[in-house]
């Protein structure tokens, strides 16, 4: 089957969901009912409320319904036909009326035996037969709550979900990939693993991260701000707010007032939340002349930024109010510094997506996103300009013999860019984050610079993130390490077990106590419990090693080392155990 | 002389500076003229604008009249023979007003000869005689613009400020430590140094950070966390921002709401900035049950709080409108823990202010601030628990064999707290954080704990500081080091200088980069200017260590490093020099 064919049947399933309803529930309106990835699903208003139970029900009076069902009969009907054949239901009757608004065919469609046939409000896109359906390759999976036509306003309606595959083993890969992606979401791990959480009277979308989750952070964010460093790259700090004047100037006003939060009176001004970093960094760039010699300038911050987002949208992690971006702003003399830096660039996001275990191709790729010259009041007007950084974009991207694609009428305002497409652990891919090119700010800020030849000139700008929002990167970075963080990483790298504390406590306080010196973070797991739920925790934990300490140990004056991953090490030296920790802690694993 | 004469002394001469400016411009109104701080002044109505210029003028006939002038002679007179005898001057009017409402004695006190004597409205406190005066010991410093009663509805008179010490001596040691403090001062060196910067279109009381300025920080607030975690500290990160009700739920609304921003609307909640961590650390606290084992939980972070400064208060970065504060919340299991933490946050307070180089004693020391009973609207009312935690707080700064000042009425409102006074380089005195004992807030926000016993109990929480902050310690440390700071917190640590770049560039350049890859902060001082102008450069920006390379060190394969401090090491190995930054760097030097 192709992607058409696997449509087609999702659709058909569809239709024969709706069926199923109304010959267990014939008082049901029915809505609307598409084929989705991996499924679909239908909308309905029931008289009483559907219970989970029910599904299973459904499914089974489905599965006896697909054996009477074939092809699928089309009719062309007048409206008034389609709206005496659906005059109880007012959804169909307000689907009806906008066919005839836009001066379309009115058709249903009907399946199953000449005596309780089903005929649906439909425009086609069903499969041949429905035979060809492998009864054991569908199944309802879920429902949920969907307001008519996605409006808050309307009537709330109850959308069932099914799962719909070619073969079985097709729907059994998926359902397993599925349960796996629940047992990594970064919610419930950060939940299980104490990361992070969330309070009613802080509000929605502000997470709270314990020391655990800080720490993780921390290290994320210092091996970012010291790898940048190293890389030429200026870290500064500038404000969380500035007057709304300065957003004004900067043209972004506009753009992103509908997600700045309401301003703040002070003294006579409007103070905003900022929701972006580049205004800040050129008001430092303005603070004194520059010269050709200090170009590229990389002003590099990890700036926290404020975006209101619909409570709908919030996300754990992934969609916050406020979050942390890695973000730089590299002021460059001319198009060949431009094509550099933005080279640089990505050297740098391959170099960090490395030290995270992620891989250009498999876990995130190129997109280079190109604006449209004709629509003006998207995009800046200057062919020339669009030209050349597309061309340099694109260059880039060629030498670097990477595959990327070309997405026409994504770029910015002010310029093209090459987006970085993360895929999460279903395979879905988003923008993570990007590296832009600008030649319209430069203008507005009048950012210049004296020349070698004395000259004031204008530079280009790019703006680039290395790995994008900090709360962003940390959700993925959970599912992705599935909660089993690299040793660096590790909220806690080693904890230390005496079987018995009055026996050896002592000789294990010592280790610990070496550890802890070392700046190792390690975890004293005394005797308040038993040693199987002990051990247990550290598991559940994710605890990189354990350190067991018993009579053995004490007699030859070594330790014992499980690791998280089967690794075992019997009656080690500590010195061995410090150096073992100490290299992989170096090299980031 | 001592302090009551001194205070006479600089209120007499206040008296001679209104009669010189009288003889000069008699159509001058006076207002009133205090002893101050290692001075005095006069405030003035002057029919004409005054100049700097005129000082001299005024501090010459005030040198002349002193001659003249000996004792004072104190008369007491009616209310109506007072306002008679200052007709024309409303100041005059209106103190003479408020010495009749409070029922006091009007008197004048007059001195000078007796034709041309000078007569004002005054309590008295005099020299015995003017003629002990030396004239060489005082003398006008500035002109300010202020207020009459301080008050910004009112006309703004001239205020004129004099010096005056008992000896030329006194003088001239005052007004070197003035210039010194003068050449110190953080905004002054944060200029020259390029350290941070203010925006008019960002907002006043918002520095931005250059890279060099976010460089000290970032040392600083890392040794900070780091040595934190290495006491037990956990550090978390909680939201800038959360819903009003948490501040009104933790009691700080209504105290913090003129110090607060005004609130943001999201969706149909209120949103405020946070004036403080607290709220914040308790909700983490909450969010799962906890037991006395975690006791004492040492919850910290470097939290940017948000609180509005009047204007006229912003001053550097010691008063701005958003800082970021090392603050802790710990929470403690019993009045022992309790105890033993504050000792603790102590020794804390001690090894950071050490490493900076600064002493108790010497640059800061203790205050006991303490609560007072009677009040119950200021204070909370438990006496039990006041005296507890008096007790405590007192015992410890007594068994740490510190000395300290005891303060009535300077407590918070949940308990008594210990103050860090820091003294800056004039030697004034302020509160730069604190220590507190805090009994209220864990039933406000309903804190508990599982005892051993079984038992659900109440902790007591220490809210604590380790060195205040950020933006405040950093002007302090500017200060303080007067700009050169030690080589670990030096924004370039190492600059690089051939003498001529053709012949000794490229040995340089590898010297440079051998530095670079040790994460040493290097500075390229290329041959784009003079080898003079470089080296004063390098001196100006008080770079610590200037490596200079010419002909003999390319022999030798050594290299020449000029200290800052007049440090000086000819033809030494780069080892050694590495060795010896690296040494300084590990032990903060």
């Amino acid at each position: 089957m192709d992607k058409k064919d696997l449509q087609n049947m999702r659709h058909s399933l569809a239709h024969l969901l709706a069926a199923a309803v109304l010959e267990l529930w014939p008082d049901t309106k029915t809505a609307i009912g598409p084929a989705i990835d991996n499924g679909f699903y239908y909308d309905f208003e029931f008289s009483k409320p559907l219970s989970d139970k029910d599904l299973s029900v459904i499914q089974k009076k489905m599965k006896k319904m697909l054996n009477t069902w074939d092809t699928f009969s089309e009719k062309k009907v007048s409206e008034k036909e389609a709206k005496d054949f659906f005059k109880d239901n007012p959804y169909k009757q307000e689907l009806i009326d906008e066919i005839v608004s836009k001066k379309e065919d009115i058709t249903l469609y009907t399946s199953g035996p000449p005596a309780g046939g089903f005929t649906d409000l439909c425009k086609g896109g069903h499969i041949e037969d429905m035979k060809k359906i492998n009864a054991d390759a569908f199944k309802l999976s879920h429902i949920a709550g969907a307001y008519w036509r996605g409006d808050e306003n309307n009537t709330q309606l109850t959308r069932i979900y099914g799962l719909a595959f070619e073969t079985k083993k097709d729907l059994d890969e998926y359902e397993k990939m599925l349960a796996e992606a629940k047992e990594r979401d970064h919610r419930k791990l950060g939940k299980e693993l104490g990361l992070f959480v969330f309070s009613d009277i802080v509000g929605k979308g502000l997470p709270l991260w314990t020391d655990k989750g800080a720490t993780i952070r921390r290290e994320v964010e210092r091996f970012i701000v010291d790898e940048e460093i190293r890389r030429g790259y200026k870290h500064v700090r500038t404000p969380d707010m500035a007057r709304i004047d300065l957003y004004k100037k900067s043209g972004h006003y506009p753009y992103y007032k509908d997600s700045m939060y309401t301003p703040m009176v002070i003294d006579e001004d409007e103070y905003m939340l900022r929701p972006m970093t580049c205004p800040h960094h050129f008001e430092l760039y303005l603070s004194k002349p520059r010269s050709y010699r200090e170009l590229p300038l990389r002003i590099a911050e990890l700036a926290q930024l404020y975006r209101y987002e619909q409570s709908g949208e919030l996300s754990g992690l992934m969609r916050v109010r406020s979050f942390c971006l890695a973000d730089a702003h590299i002021i460059c003399r001319d198009t060949t510094q431009a094509q550099e830096e933005v080279d640089g660039a990505l050297d740098l996001i391959e170099y960090i997506a490395k030290v995270f275990g992620l891989n250009l191709g498999e876990n995130y790729s190129y997109r280079l996103s190109l604006g449209n010259r004709d629509e003006e009041e998207k995009y800046f007007k200057d062919d020339n300009a669009w030209d050349v950084a597309e061309g340099i974009l694109r260059n880039v991207l060629k030498k670097r013999r990477v595959p990327f694609v070309e997405a026409q009428n994504e770029a910015s305002f002010y310029g093209p860019k090459i987006d970085i497409q993360m895929k999460n652990v279903l395979g879905k891919e988003d923008t993570a984050f990007t590296v832009q090119y600008d030649f319209v700010m430069p203008k507005r800020f009048e950012l210049t610079f004296t020349d070698s030849d004395g000259k004031e000139k204008e530079p280009i700008v790019i703006h680039r993130s290395s790995v994008g929002a900090i709360e962003r990167i940390m959700a993925f970075l959970i599912e992705h390490y599935a909660g089993s963080f690299p040793l660096w990483l590790s909220p806690t790298q080693v904890a230390v077990l005496p079987i018995a504390e009055d026996k050896h406590g002592e000789y294990a306080k010592e280790v610990y106590d070496a550890l802890l010196k070392l700046g190792i973070r390690v975890e004293w797991m005394g005797e308040s419990e038993s040693l199987g739920k002990r051990i247990r925790q550290s598991k559940m934990q994710k605890i990189p090693y354990l350190v067991v300490i018993g009579d053995k140990e004490i007699e030859y004056k070594k330790i014992t080392v499980e690791g998280r991953d089967n690794e075992r090490h019997e009656y080690i030296t500590m010195a061995d155990f410090i150096t073992l920790l100490e290299n992989k802690i170096k090299n980031k694993k």
